[in-house]
């Protein structure tokens, strides 16, 4: 049977495959994060015409339904179909974010003063052909060349050796290695018959609780070439790092958590190999870095002891692995460099957002907070560093959030409401796209202003009189952000819950560790935010909502996704990776869980902005106002 | 149905399973050296009583078939039976030899100032539990004990880090780590809980073109725990190695060919270790030699390129492989150590007999040869070192001899003929053993002494009146030097011919590189004759022969397999390991095979003991007698 798509393309379907799946097939990715089990509601397709079965409704308004709303995981073609796809379905290869971030990436780099020495590198070498007075065996004479060409001793993994007699002799003795520097040696990672020096691609991976974003590198010049992010399916089994281990060790399911943000990776990377239409020997070499417990998780490595006190990690500094021992769709002796960890709780995005501010080099006291599941804070200069994790929760990364989304496409990043009228404004992620969601930056604007527009009291509670735009939901008290086609998009009670409840985690973080080494934030010269927000994150309505601290403006800098740019780093260059080991082990780690003062400075962070109104003068004066 | 052995045992067989393939089962291992094609008649059981169904008769002569003879791989039970198993026939752990050399192997060892070093360590290690103010990762706990003992940087393989966080666990910190020093670093090969310092052995292995002989060995004290051998089954795609070569080339046969000698290798490997029923994670790392057709083919490397000029291999040196990734059936990460080669035609099996005999310590001129399917020649000292290999053959090992055998129990290894009454003395391998066939140096005693007493002639001719011993077989003339219960043991004329051509090559590589160096046998101080000889190889009777130069009786020494012995020094000692790799890269490699003076050398050595008489005056003087 036939799915035509309103976009113009048809594809084939069949009564027994769902439509993801043939849409999968056919090149079509959708956003699933609960790996098609039809309860997170993010693969929805709109069915125009033709019967459809659908086994699962969840997630779905009864208003959508309607209008013939489906989960493409979870419904079948009955016979022939017209189906549309909504953008924020849709995983997109994020292409017109690269131009612009490709140089500042570049710029970044060249910044360090580290050139492009990536993770791997090819090598094209002309060996003298074999004769009866030059009679040395294949690799002897393959690592005389090396020596000759000044390039250093090379270590051929067994595995190679039976390529070799064949790819030498194939093109008149001309090959190219591909290779890693490992312990003070050139190690093959793949062999080419003849001039194979390009192309040469690195992918860089984030692995965040909630989300998975690629990086498609060029290793001769560092240009970002494409990106592409999709929620982490690990989240169909827990939305954060403890559930996910408990789940893990206790279910016995280290492999279906490993599998599938293995499955997330490759369906990402099929995306942007066909997107420019490369063979998979074109990828060399992979960077990720995550929390310690998703790099645990991606490598298959039991989490159970993170979860028990003393809370070990198996390793902070891990050894390479290869793509063929973890089911990376790629050459199956692709090294893959996992980021260096500090401790179980601080792991190696937050060492790759400290390499991406540079934080480590400077002589003033900086802070790098990390907003995603978990929130992670580094606080210190060139001489310490200090962290901590505070358990934030998922929610601004649009999880555990009716209407919540990623920072994509078709998200409310901004959310400006008129104390007098209540009436809204809002802005929405892409050019000419139709609200699909929230994200992080929406959503704190939005309680700031709900907050300054008495619609939320300080307890977060919200006030059903305050505006018409506050309503009874299925969840309790609702207020609508946007209302469009019948289809509105609510922050509910539930949702400001959460939010409050991770903003206090959040501060009561800053405040412990500012305490614990004996510094205000009157000493601190710089704020490096870093996390899932939108471009617009409004630093004055964090401060409102008391995430952040009262202290000047100017200090703040909002960084976006740094830990894919740390692993952009390591991707490209060795200087990048001394340092991620020298971060990861210099960084002191501070066990907020044992901590009673973190407990009674979170307590007393779940107002809004804060118990302590003196810290947070200017939001005072204007509530008073 | 059930299959009763005259020794008592009772076994389960079934029709369509072969005698050998029931007897493989129950851990009675036969020597199959054709691979279970039914062609190379070694692997025959008498059937005593009870029907069976025989595939092939192939080999076994009117009279064996009917007192009961058949080919157990060709052989399918067709209801009970009782067979008795000839002693030939079995595949033997050969444990009385064991005790002699075993000393005679941990002498050879001290004196060459070697400690025992193995190619693998165990160490114990108990860990200082994790706490929360020790909360360093189980991997970072475990490098900074093996600094803290002195024992150095330590690598870990990916594979075992999934492994860690459990084992540390398990018994309380403590653990039992086996690893392999390589480039500058301790790898884990395996990991264990608790105290698991013993037992802890190791496996050295001769691949011969012919034969593949294996040792288990104690790698804490060097002994030598147990010996198998069996035939290469290699052999069903030819005798030598440039037919198998062809065969993995031509017929894309490569993966046979391995598989081939790998299963030998595990057949042998299953005999010691249910011997002495040890666990397979016992077995911590493998040694192995052989000539570089055998290593290659042993690796599963194309040898193509060493057939065709200019005779090249893949490697001299090769790279650690691991057992799982060739197919040995211990732990999947136990290392085998392939021994270094020198060139296509003198391969690690030479280097190990140089190290085995400490050619290259010794000042005074000396002369290796190693008499197995090639015979390969070694010249030199402490200061120099130049070889060849001259095409020999195999038959010396029993290949393509009608009644050769290897030298194990029921060879005849000693041939006394009279010359007067032509009467014939045999001594057999074994106490109390009925003759199986005949060994290299019966064969040679057989025919120095039917040179002698007239029932050869100076070009090999048979001469049919000269004794009633000689009559017309099925393949011509044929000298019966045994006969008992109406089973004969002859010399056909092809065997004659066979080992008139090959002894000429030996003394033919012998006279070419004495020549090339410029020095003549007199000026050779000594002469180590390596090679599956019996115990008692008469060296006159190789003089008479023409395959070994008239010089002083003193001066040659008989010294077995010095390939095993070479694998078995290696495998203990770390110094024993970089002088293997130092005497490979020392050895100059002479190329015979595009040499005329070797041809004609040749030529003149295809007669009784030579064309030229004068380097023979013994023989001479004996022969005028």
């Amino acid at each position: 049977m036939n799915i035509s798509l309103t976009s113009g393309k048809s594809i084939t379907g069949s009564a027994d495959k769902s439509i993801l799946e043939s849409l999968k097939e056919a090149g079509i990715f959708l956003t699933s994060s609960c790996g098609s089990k039809g309860v997170c509601g993010k693969c929805k397709v709109i069915v125009k015409s033709g019967e459809v079965d659908s086994k699962s409704q969840i997630k779905l308004s009864q208003e959508e339904i309607s209008q013939g709303y489906a989960l493409a995981c979870a419904t079948f073609p009955a016979g022939d179909i017209v189906i549309d796809i909504p953008k924020e379905s849709i995983l997109t290869v994020e292409g017109k974010v690269v131009t612009g971030k490709s140089k500042d990436l570049q710029a970044l780099l060249q910044s360090t003063g580290a050139s492009i020495d990536p993770l791997t590198e090819r090598s094209v070498l002309q060996l003298p052909p074999a004769t009866l007075d030059d009679n040395i065996s294949d690799l002897e004479r393959l690592k005389r060349e090396l020596m000759t060409e000044g390039l250093g001793c090379l270590r051929v993994p067994f595995r190679f050796l039976n390529k070799l007699s064949e790819a030498v002799r194939k093109e008149d003795w001309k090959i190219t290695l591909s290779t890693i520097h490992t312990d003070d040696c050139n190690e093959i990672i793949n062999i080419f018959s003849g001039d194979q020096k390009t192309p040469q691609y690195g992918i860089a991976v984030d692995i965040g609780t909630t989300t998975v974003v690629l990086y498609l590198v060029d290793l001769t010049n560092g240009e970002l070439v494409d990106v592409a992010s999709t929620y982490n399916s690990q989240i169909r089994f827990g939305d954060d790092v403890i559930t996910r281990i408990v789940h893990a060790t206790e279910n016995n399911e280290l492999k279906s958590l490993h599998s599938a943000v293995i499955s997330d990776i490759n369906d990402l990377l099929s995306l942007v190999v066909s997107n420019h239409n490369l063979n998979t020997d074109a990828i060399d070499c992979f960077v990720i870095s995550g929390n310690t417990t998703m790099t645990q998780l991606f490598l298959g490595l039991d989490p159970s002891a993170i979860r028990e006190e003393p809370y070990i990690p198996t390793a902070n500094i891990f050894p390479l692995a290869y793509a063929g021992e973890l089911g990376i769709k790629s050459h199956r002796s692709t090294p893959i460099y996992s980021f260096p960890c500090v401790a179980s709780y601080v792991g190696g995005d937050i060492v790759a957002g400290v390499l991406a501010t540079r934080l480590h080099e400077k002589e003033e006291i900086s802070i790098f907070i990390d907003i995603g599941t978990n929130g992670e804070i580094v606080i210190g200069n060139s001489e310490w560093l200090m962290s901590a994790a505070c358990s934030a929760g998922p929610c601004f990364e649009g999880s555990g959030i009716k209407h919540g989304m990623r920072a994509t496409d078709g998200a409310i990043e901004n959310v400006i409401i008129d104390p007098d009228t209540k009436e809204v404004e809002i802005k929405v992620i892409g050019d000419d796209v139709q609200p699909a969601g929230i994200c992080g930056s929406g959503m704190i604007d939005a309680i700031a202003g709900m907050f300054l527009a008495g619609i939320l009291d300080q307890k977060g509670k919200m006030q059903e009189d305050a505006s018409d735009r506050v309503r009874k939901g299925e969840e309790g008290l609702e207020f609508v952000i946007h209302s469009s086609d019948g289809r509105d998009i609510v922050l509910t009670e539930p949702d400001i819950e959460n939010l409050v409840r991770a903003k206090a985690a959040i501060y009561a973080g800053f405040a412990t560790l500012l305490n614990e080494v004996g510094f205000t934030f009157d000493d601190v010269q710089k704020v490096y935010i870093a996390g899932g927000f939108g471009k617009f994150l409004d630093i004055e309505k964090a401060i409102i909502l008391g995430m952040l601290p009262e202290i000047p403006r100017e200090k703040f800098e909002y960084m976006g996704n740094t830990s894919v740019v740390g692993s952009y780093l390591c991707l490209l260059s060795r200087k990048m990776r001394a340092e991620a080991e020298e971060i990861s082990q210099k960084i002191t780690y501070l066990e907020l869980s044992v901590s009673n003062s973190f407990m009674d400075e979170y307590m007393s962070g779940m107002f809004i902005p804060h118990t302590n109104m003196e810290a947070f003068p200017n939001v005072k004066a204007m509530m008073d106002k």
